[in-house]
């Protein structure tokens, strides 16, 4: 007898049709011999709805509209597990839902993007030793006064991870509305393979990528707590991909696991700028002071005592960054400030290449056969990112798909 | 400083517009120098709509279902404390939402139609003392076991009254779309009046009877606790009615307060009954178990050993009924069964006629001076019902309205 938590996204349960597809799926699950806890978003664009609300009414944030904003955005899931656990009853599988405050899954007092502290585990374990599935909120949680919070973006995913760690549950699957987390995006390149597995670390690096698949702290935290995550689809019957530690994974690892891209980039370049320690933060903090997030950032050693300092941007950033770059290039003394808002990214993802060189050459090579110039660079231990033109975009996605290998079955 | 007890109905709440006009008219409660605890109810149409939701999810009602359809309902007054909360604090208002769990409203474990057994009242009360608004969910609570229960229809107003009478407010105000409780009904009778006050029971009469302003158990509640009630209009200026203990209506009470009448209206007749104990329980046993409603019954003395029994019933309830009567009037030995769903019925209600002989006959007179053929009549200390043809009924209003000086200010 396992115990699996599922959850399921918005899609899965926009309509009472996609619920009752839930609720058959779940007693499936139990009908194999598993216990099931279930978590659930809010039904389709309901969140947007609510969110909507809020617009109309048109106030400026504070804690307190915050915390009036997680009392409204709570309800969505809400509705949810109602629906559900009347659903799964009506097939004949006793269910009870819960919401956060009432499985006292406790978290800070940050609303809108509160942290879990703890999750009482009694009335959810008492719930399924009465034979019941229990249908938990996602997304939410009350603080130590009693008041509701939310968790932010991927908030349900989040809830999924931190029940499958307390309630050490053999399995976390994430049904959602695609197969599993492919080697590279399949809207790009038609070869492109749902993968049978693939590290923590992997996912993380793909995910931040654009691979919205997970929310990047639902990974995180499943890696931090070893929970075995598995991605699958609501409406599939394939098993998805499993994500899990490097123990959990076959031994045979391939070389790269995936390719991430996206075109949505801008670099920026401050030219002959003078080499001396501080020059970079002076650079970069009226960047983040504007919120605007950066993402790759390259210098080269200087040969004199100048050097270019170059990093990219959202392409929506990239008007506002120029600006304010230009702003500063006269205090620290820069010779100019270039930018190109027609760039592209792409990263190739895998723990294989840490044992094994070169691999880092064969992509160089790949691209060089393909006449793409690569403008920037960057790496990390299992990641190696490259930024070019962005009309080669998908050309130097399928060559790199197909010279790794990633379409064929491992 | 008074302490102000505000209820807002669905209506008064349908739109952000309408929270905006509920939101200005607390700040002026405030600016005149009153602490205010607001009781909202779903916006609108909110509640259909999630009754809608479980509808097509189709499963039998169970306490199972009714505590997850407890969940569902109780989403709709979480968003509008929200929301009004927001907007108050748009406008300068510092405020803060409450559901009912949240204000600890412990009811009893009877799910969708709950009892409160206790509020406790230090959280409303600290947090009017920081000089906030309180804004509570309507119709909602919790059990001992931490569960949402609701309250069933008028749920919101029970809530108010409930807060009104643990806090010692000064004033129960329920605003909603109508002015206030009038004289009878303005769409038949142009010149009803609406009622400066009323009593307790008066109110308590005409609610029964169709006076659709406020829910009997609110009634029931206020009336208690002794809490005064008032009820106005969300969207226009007037002071409304007060609803109050004898003791705190002016001396002078008219001798009739209101007209209150039903168009839907059947009365069943089962003739030539045996006149012998228990005949009437073997006539309406079978009645009650297929749940109908039964209104005015009426049973003469006999003359011989057999007698007439009649009452009424919802004018939808009448075939049923009649055919269940057909079923048991040879057991009983009855000599036939008779109808008519063509009736209305009128009742004059008011304190007054408890120290004033002639009330009933001036009615009679009254409606025998239109030719109007009164064929049931029933009474209570404040209360005289009569029923007749509908047809007459517009005619019936006018002329007591008219006769009792029911449009002439007091």
């Amino acid at each position: 007898m396992s115990l699996l938590v599922q959850k399921f996204g918005g899609t899965s349960v926009a309509t009472i049709d996609h619920i009752t597809n839930v609720a058959r799926r779940i007693k499936k699950s139990r009908a194999d011999g598993n216990d099931v806890v279930v978590v659930v978003s809010a039904m389709g664009k309901e969140t947007d709805r609510l969110v909507g609300l809020i617009e109309e009414v048109d106030v400026r944030t504070s804690p307190d509209i915050r915390r009036e904003t997680d009392v409204l955005l709570s309800t969505g899931e809400q509705v949810t597990i109602s629906l559900l656990s009347m659903t799964l009853m009506k097939l004949d599988v006793p269910a009870r839902s819960f919401t956060g405050g009432q499985v006292r899954i406790l978290t800070d007092g940050q609303h809108t993007r509160a942290r879990i502290e703890s999750i009482d585990t009694d009335r959810m374990r008492a719930t399924l030793a009465e034979g019941k599935v229990v249908v938990v909120a996602g997304f939410q949680g009350v603080d130590a006064e009693g008041d509701i919070t939310t968790f932010g973006r991927g908030g349900s995913d989040t809830t999924a991870v931190a029940l499958a760690a307390v309630l050490e549950a053999d399995e976390c699957q994430i049904y959602t509305d695609v197969e599993g987390v492919f080697t590279t995006d399949p809207r790009v390149v038609e070869e492109a393979r749902c993968l049978d597995e693939i590290t923590f670390e992997e996912m993380l690096e793909l995910a931040s990528l654009g691979s919205r698949v997970l929310h990047t702290r639902a990974v995180e935290f499943a890696s931090k707590y070893q929970v075995p995550l598995r991605v699958l689809s609501s409406f599939g019957e394939s098993d998805g991909t499993l994500i899990a530690g490097e123990d959990r994974i076959s031994m045979e690892q391939p070389l790269i696991s995936g390719i991430a891209f996206t075109a949505d980039e801008a670099k920026l370049t401050v030219r002959g700028v003078r080499d001396v320690p501080g020059i970079a933060s002076k650079i970069l903090v009226p960047i983040s002071e504007a919120a605007i997030e950066v993402d790759m950032i390259v210098q080269n050693v200087s040969a004199d005592q100048s050097t270019d300092f170059t990093f990219t941007v959202s392409r929506g950033d990239y008007e506002q960054a120029r600006s304010i770059l230009e702003g500063v290039a006269g205090d620290i003394g820069a010779a100019e400030v270039s930018g190109d808002n027609k760039i592209a990214k792409l990263s190739i993802v895998g723990v294989g290449m840490r044992s094994h060189a070169g691999v880092a050459s064969k992509m160089f090579r790949v691209l060089a056969d393909e006449s793409i110039n690569i403008q920037m660079i960057s790496t990390s231990e299992i990641k190696i990112s490259v930024v070019f033109d962005e009309k080669y975009l998908e050309l130097a996605a399928r060559a790199l798909h197909t010279a790794f290998g990633l379409a064929e079955t491992q």
